[in-house]
């Protein structure tokens, strides 16, 4: 057994980080990390199954967060905003992360095995939230239509907040890019003037 | 020197889909295909790089279609409208091709590895539709948002197609799927009268 150390989840993962981005991620072992954190391999499993579920790990408390926006009294009357709505509410999850979010992406975008992971992931995610729109009554196929419509929000708000010299918050970048698909997919508005 | 074959492709694609379908993918050989389509292996390679082409050669024709749709004279008022026609203009790829399609999709649907796969071909089309978009002058993030709302519409369709009953075309589900999306993007008609 060994004893508790504060703040071994965060080390471990700043130190994963870094070596990352240093050596690459398939040239970094457990022991590597661990090593960096001065921590023990042993410390590094009570937190993470393998080395990608650092990168990885936050994806179950994130669908959880938003499969439970939509779920009870989310006001479902137009799908799309009540999928913007929950997936705003994960902006609290990522504050404080943009360091972290940041390196994670150029990692993932480096690494074609990461970005297949990234992809599936996001396309669980995607299946999850369609599935509580049809337990909420809302039919197919616009349950899966408006989560991928929502998920194409979230990721392109997501690598705004990610670069936002400004430091709005990722609630900010959500509302802003659902606009932005809703003046592409209308006539403009010059022409009904 | 082998020589000519008539529909060589054909015979070893629906060659392939039997064996795939029979054994499992993994468990199917180049040999095994080309042994079931009386053809020789090296015929096989003239058409295929490997045994998963015959599961996605189609998207180079399809990327090129749906890109050079969007340039030129395409109507960018309303870039999803925009980007939806050019996907339906696909719809001709697909005639004829509709048990193929549901065979593919069964199969790719039960192979994690074919589903990565899946996922980063359409990605890649994603990415080439909003590449071209720019070239049109759509601006970010709308080019990128357009894309992926007009791919979710195009996949949903496909699926509606490739199990419809009554047969209606590609572009009949797109048009469909359009409608659909638009409606639970929007405030429903009763609260506005």
């Amino acid at each position: 057994m060994s004893r508790w150390k504060p703040n071994a989840r965060e080390r471990l993962a700043a130190a994963a980080m870094e070596l990352y981005g240093e050596r690459g991620f398939d040239e970094t072992s457990v022991a590597d990390i661990a090593e960096r954190a001065g921590l023990t391999e042993r410390t590094f499993f009570r937190y993470f199954a393998d080395k990608r579920e650092v990168l990885f790990g936050g994806g179950a408390a994130l669908e959880k967060l938003v499969v439970e926006r939509l779920g009870g009294n989310a006001d479902l009357a137009v799908p799309l905003d009540a999928v913007a709505s929950a997936l705003a509410s994960t902006s609290l999850l990522f504050e404080g992360r943009r360091a972290f979010a940041k390196a994670r992406q150029a990692l993932i975008a480096g690494h074609p095995g990461l970005q297949e992971r990234e992809l599936i992931k996001l396309a669980s995610l995607t299946a999850a939230i369609a599935a509580q729109l049809r337990r909420r009554g809302v039919k197919e196929p616009a349950a899966s239509l408006v989560a991928e419509a929502g998920m194409a929000v979230f990721k392109m708000a997501f690598g705004r907040w990610v670069a936002d010299a400004k430091h709005r918050d990722l609630a900010h970048h959500i509302q802003a890019s659902l606009g932005h698909l809703r003046a592409a997919m209308s006539a403009p508005r010059r022409r009904m003037g």
